[in-house]
């Protein structure tokens, strides 16, 4: 172990902000690493959604500091057999329950449609290594039924900034619960079928379509039964609602300052599907 | 004094989060003690609720770091009479209005039954040293009618953290305003007569029956016109709804997966009857 | 440039707290400098409100501690040609879209009446330093079309907290866009004739009535078809309703313990008349 070090701890989960559930956790990682740089990502994933987190997550894994120890918690396992683990891939360290929350740090994804996911086991790819965590050693206690947020995860990141090895917290896992990539199906045509996998605060739908998929030239998508021609540059561009690759590198849909979930009815999990051509 | 030093700063406010008062507190802070640890524990107390906050942060005392000083504001009287105080009590300070919104740092609690609490006045326990704040040195000048939050607390917090000691802040307090302990009352039957006091973000009823207080064996658990058997160990164990003792040590009502308060149409201050036996 | 440093970074923005958005500027600027003292001013400004948001900054701004860099992202126009700016004005550093956010750091306003606002160019007051953000060497690349917080403005600011100098960012800049100061207008009868700029969490109607403009005397404010008599010293006085001068230094219109808003019927923008007298 190294001394007290301003290591980032990046907190997600779908504890809400009107209770004392996330200040909690900064509450404990500084009582075991005061110099620790706790920050936020958001605790205000949909309780229980588990494939919003993981998406969420994904979207802000590239521009995590190094060396972050990311706390993750959105587990409505918490009480029963679901395995506590961590994770560490690459430049990241995450910790927190194994159900497919850190989906977007594991190279392997099962096959999937696109339909709202099911996590599965996956063998861990090379380059992740991940431990269970049953060393009560690093946990609070006693360790409540409900709170391992407080109890186990928290902890155990602060130990983790204070330079505590993964294989002090438990035996070595082979393989970890996942979420099929967020990619829409190619059909024979050319077409992609896929879904909206998240709304942003803003009502904009960012969908499963990715880039990287999309044919050269100009698209037709169609969502919640409307038909929109794309793509443009920004969320600014089209005449009221506009087609785009967003931040994310998804194809997203947005109605000019204004809501494009309410406006169309949309919403996670509504039907999407691009088309070559006008 | 001494200098700067990294000692953790805590708030907890009715301020919400959607307007320049939460963050203000933080900048305020930060401009008297660059290096303190700012974080938040909850900006989004129902305004006006100081029982609410005063349970609230009671959830959260344990955990807190050591040498944590706490601002908390949730003051309806802000600008009247009521006093401004600073309290140590062991490890930790707290600064804010004295409206009973620090109960739970307090080891004297006034006697009280079940019903939402009014705040009485009780003598400090020994271990407690608190002062009004009236020394305007360590305020912001001009001090406001109606944001003593920006203009006395958070002030005085930072040059707390700096090394001040509570005797150059005012006079001394031999007593405090201090809400009835959260104690379901024992009926001659065995029975506990309680109510809930706080519903967090998923929607469990959070009563005040404490586990200390429950019989051995099973209990009959009835709320808003429904009886449930518990005690489960955690809220993924029941059918649907589930009666066990939460992290915090009270006993809780959960819906699996969903929201309990609106399943049963409870809420704060809804009745909870426990009685021994299925 | 210098070592890193403990430097503040507030964050205003409407990303919402929801999603990815908030948290990733944090995390780029501690990728960056893993010592800023990185937090958050509000990401609750409702969606493409520059005004709004330009108000709540400028409640903040005489409290942010010294050499404090402020990203501001209100930001409709991201994708369209509007400039992205940073502006050293006094004490403080400013990053984000120009387009009227950071009215209250210029000296310069514009003329204008009480209507919600429309930012126009400005001339640049003496003490006041800004510049375009041209040189891509300080963005993240590649720099997406729609997050502009993410790939621009935090980098930025970052970089800017390690000691880099405006003028390394692009050439300088001689106007910037403002929307008029926020006063009330005053009729050759002695009577101000204004509007409600911000509601805050509370429910209080926050007006463009600055105490500076106010009558000596009692004054008569009109709000929503009612009328009130003031002032009061805060909002525990009024019978019902209070009329005070707000910390803000603006005339504020509160319910007891209420939100006066939804009793009212009155938001953003509703007309405010204040008459000399009862």
């Amino acid at each position: 172990m190294t001394d007290v070090a301003r290591i980032p701890v990046a907190l997600l989960t779908d504890y809400g902000l009107s209770g004392p559930y996330a200040g909690v956790l900064t509450a404990v990682v500084l009582s075991i690493n005061p110099e620790a740089a706790v920050f936020d990502l958001s605790h205000l994933i949909r309780p229980q959604q588990v494939e919003e987190g993981a998406f969420v997550l994904g979207q802000v894994l590239p521009f995590l500091p190094q060396a972050t120890v990311c706390v993750g918690v959105v587990d409505p396992g918490v009480g029963t057999p679901r395995r506590a683990i961590a994770l560490k891939a690459g430049r990241l360290t995450f910790v927190g329950p194994d159900n497919g929350l850190f989906s977007a740090a594991l190279q392997t994804r099962p096959e999937g449609g696109t339909e709202p996911g099911t996590a599965v086991e996956v063998p861990l790819a090379p380059g992740c290594v991940a431990v269970e965590l049953v060393n009560p050693e690093f946990f609070l206690q006693p360790v409540s039924h409900t709170f391992h947020g407080r109890d186990i995860f928290a902890p155990v990141a602060a130990h983790l900034t204070l330079g505590r090895r993964l294989s002090d917290l438990g035996p070595a896992l082979t393989t970890m619960q996942a979420f099929p990539a967020w990619r829409a199906m190619a059909g024979s045509d050319g077409s992609l079928s896929g879904r909206v996998v998240f709304v942003d605060s803003f009502g904009n739908l960012v969908t499963d379509v990715h880039s990287e998929d999309l044919p050269a030239g100009p698209v037709r998508v169609e969502v919640a039964g409307r038909a929109f021609t794309g793509l443009q540059q920004s969320f600014q561009e089209g005449p009221e609602f506009a087609v785009y690759v967003g931040s994310s590198g998804y194809l997203e849909i947005a109605r000019r300052n204004a809501d494009a979930a309410a406006a169309l009815g949309a919403g996670r999990g509504s039907r999407v599907l691009v088309r070559p051509g006008r």
